[in-house]
């Protein structure tokens, strides 16, 4: 069982079944048309965003179609007998460009371009939005926390908290975005992710003192055995009581793996429960910290010098939590025949008319410079150049440095690419291309903006479209 | 489809696998134990909460089996062939007694008493908390809204920003909170909620113009149309166009249903919108209005007097936004024939030991005066006082009063004890409990807290315990 097996054509909103029908009665299902997804800010006031959920976007596309139960249910809201046979017939036909999944990419930059009938095109906007707003979300997070954790390892303890069967992909994301293993066994399954996790407070209150709870435990577990020590007392019960069981294990020829923290001043307890484990010669015992970690509170802890070996976290990592929603957006950018383009009261708001394409320039050491973004159909040249959005300032040279394409050819007429990337292989991938973000990017919070730029024949296209609108509402006598 | 149709048995996590392994090798399994789910804190710092999930859960525990794929997996994790045929022949046969669904309830009291084998109880926490904690957190949020909508309507419009497929929830969740109609069409089926929507900005920008756009759309669907008039400038615009069309309607004997402002000042906006429609007798043109709208933006444009007539509300209402989760948990009470309870170092977060029944005290007019908390086999009497928790503050007294009980049988040996409900009976019910509850507890932020008590045998259990407990640590020489 995969999260992805259902029939996704009812996955959309009211009104994309409402202005499909309505092009279909134009006699425009057909008509060639062009989306743009991108978002207009980075989460958590962060400097990147690490794209994710591509693949599972593309499992439920493969189970887009509308059941004879779900035509019938459409019926009855009075959707038309003639649009209902078309949708039942339906076999999605589009074409879809896309950043890699795992890549870290910007606001306001074309991340998916979808080409096809407009009709397609417009249904499946609220799966689109829905898959990759959150898996980026949550990957994003991920990687905010796993920089702060280094090279040791963050467990995903979050399922429990997490926004319903949302928990699923959020395992997912977060593995994509740098994190370990996770306490969740269905996405473990589902995405062949690293499970893991030993006893709760519940195991160790069933019976009648916490000494016989760990002494069970360990002997049915002696690999792998990590003991949580603040059910009763951290400091005078647990981690005494561990320390018993530690020795116990040794005789027999295994070691206690760890202790888990999860209450409490965790900067100053591991650092009491380090040092008493260390007088014992026990200095092998790992200590496992949790309770409400998220990357603010890891920075904190790291800042203390806090002697944690690995960090479960649950709630930050798997909703988001201070940001718990990517704003991304998608936007019509082409159709009959025409590039088109959302305006509105707030220039920054406008979108990017016609096909497009995004470069991204690097450096000779392989670092990321800025993204530029151009017509599809445009080649650049030595003299291209690219300017921010909405203000203008040249921002990218084209020919300071070398540069590759973004977004890579993932469905084409309705037929997948390639078959799924391992989820490893993503999360490699994603690993490195942090490695290719300069480190002014990286930081928390108050980070420079990355460069992305428009290249000139957009910005005249999209001064051109809002000229002939205003003259277009501006010359008309309204008549009533 | 439902989306509670999968097998469940993986839904969860690690360690309860490992614990349920365990205490089958213990010779455990079949031990009666209990535990509560109960909630620290009301969500957005309010007065309440709605309790929502029930009957999902209900769905889900009845798919809660381990397929022959699914103990292959945890074979390859190293758990032992026994315990594995265990789980493969498991049938749930616990207890539940529980709040019913869309009450309004209270932190720090048992809202689920879950009772029956341990390991059965062990198994199913990660699922029972991740179904309660979140639909009961935008049950919440959602009350929260329609309280400052009122009469006017609220819909529903995140399914593109909610958190993947927990979306699906989130809009029963909502219905339940008392939202009106959601653009959700998936769970508009699945759960049986009014569906609604109409067009989008793509409709609009595929078009060379945006009233032939109107005119098309108001020609198909002349019935509950709404037109989006902030595509390229609302007043100049998209409104005079909007106004064509609601003329050339009325000669054919429609009547616009209504126009939709999706960004700028909408208090500004929705009263010049207004002005301008009555001058030219569109007076029955209704105003939608939507754009981040969250409670207190509705408490702003309320302050303002925006003339808007509903409300389409997104993300804030399907995340919860501001707190994404709820902090829900489910503790053991009882086990092994002994009350059990976790202290730890925080006096505030200590369990409540022993199996129990919450009653909720009314006043003559069945306003909501206090909840109180006893052991299950206690039948109250004239002089039955509740105490706060922790400090111990006398906080209602029994005879004042009339009173209910709060927890339902809800499964009663693995077997559900009803009929679903219809979903529209849940949210009536939950608007009724809302009726009942005294308006201090209904403020936005910094509201009193509501009483909610314990018997005073609980207490002295609770000081028994942690004597004991001390008592068994502070005795003993750890010798390593």
């Amino acid at each position: 069982m995969r999260i992805t097996d259902f029939n996704t054509g009812l996955f959309t909103d009211y009104y994309e079944l409402t202005m499909a029908q309505g092009y279909f009665f134009q006699g425009r299902q057909n008509d060639y048309a062009c989306f743009d997804y991108f978002f207009r800010s980075n989460p958590f006031q962060g400097g990147f965003t690490v794209f994710a959920g591509l693949d599972d976007l593309s499992a439920f596309l493969e189970s887009f179609k509308y059941t004879k139960d779900d035509i019938q249910f459409l019926r009855e809201y009075g959707f038309d007998d003639q649009f209902l046979a078309y949708l039942e017939n339906l076999q999605l036909s589009l074409s879809i460009y896309s950043v890699r999944e795992g890549d870290v990419v910007f606001a306001n930059e074309p991340l998916v371009r979808v080409e096809g009938k407009i009709i397609e095109l417009q249904l499946l906007e609220t799966l689109l939005l829905n898959v990759l707003n959150f898996e980026s979300l949550i990957a994003t997070k991920a990687r905010r926390i796993k920089m702060q954790a280094g090279d040791r390892p963050v467990i995903d303890f979050g399922l429990r908290r997490a926004q319903g069967l949302g928990g699923l992909q959020a395992t997912r994301a977060a593995y994509i975005g740098g994190v370990d293993k996770t306490s969740n066994v269905f996405s473990s399954k589902a995405y062949a992710i690293p499970a893991t996790g030993t006893i709760a407070h519940s195991w160790i209150q069933s019976y009648d003192d916490e000494l016989t709870s760990f002494r069970d435990y360990a002997r049915l577990f002696p690999e792998n055995c990590v003991l949580l020590i603040d059910t009763y007392d951290t400091l005078n019960s647990g981690l005494p009581n561990a320390m018993i069981v530690a020795k116990e294990l040794l005789r027999n020829g295994h070691q206690l793996f760890g202790v888990r923290l999860d209450s409490g001043d965790l900067a100053a307890l591991s650092k009491e429960v380090r040092k008493i484990l260390d007088e014992h010669d026990l200095g092998f015992v790992k200590i496992v910290a949790s309770n409400q970690l998220d990357e603010y509170a890891m920075q904190k802890l790291n800042a203390q010098n806090a002697p944690i070996d690995s960090f479960g976290v649950g709630t930050s990592l798997v909703t988001g939590q201070d940001d718990p929603a990517l704003d991304g957006v998608y936007k019509l950018s082409y159709a009959d025949h025409h590039p088109r383009m959302k305006f509105s009261e707030n220039p920054a708001k406008a979108s990017l008319p016609g096909v497009k394409m995004v470069y991204r320039f690097v450096d000779e050491n392989k670092k990321f410079i800025g993204d530029g973004i151009c017509f599809n159909d445009y080649t650049p040249n030595r003299e291209t150049t690219f300017y921010q959005v909405p203000l203008g300032k040249e921002l990218i040279r084209y020919n300071q440095t070398g540069f590759e394409k973004l977004l890579f050819p993932f469905w084409i007429n309705g037929v997948p690419q390639r078959a799924k990337k391992s989820l490893d292989s993503i999360r490699e991938f994603s690993a490195q291309r942090l490695e290719q973000l300069p480190d002014q990017y990286k930081q928390l919070q108050q980070t420079p903006d990355y460069p992305v730029g428009i290249e000139h024949d957009i910005q005249k296209l999209q001064s051109k479209i809002v000229a002939e609108k205003k003259l277009n509402y501006q010359s008309k006598n309204i008549e009533l």
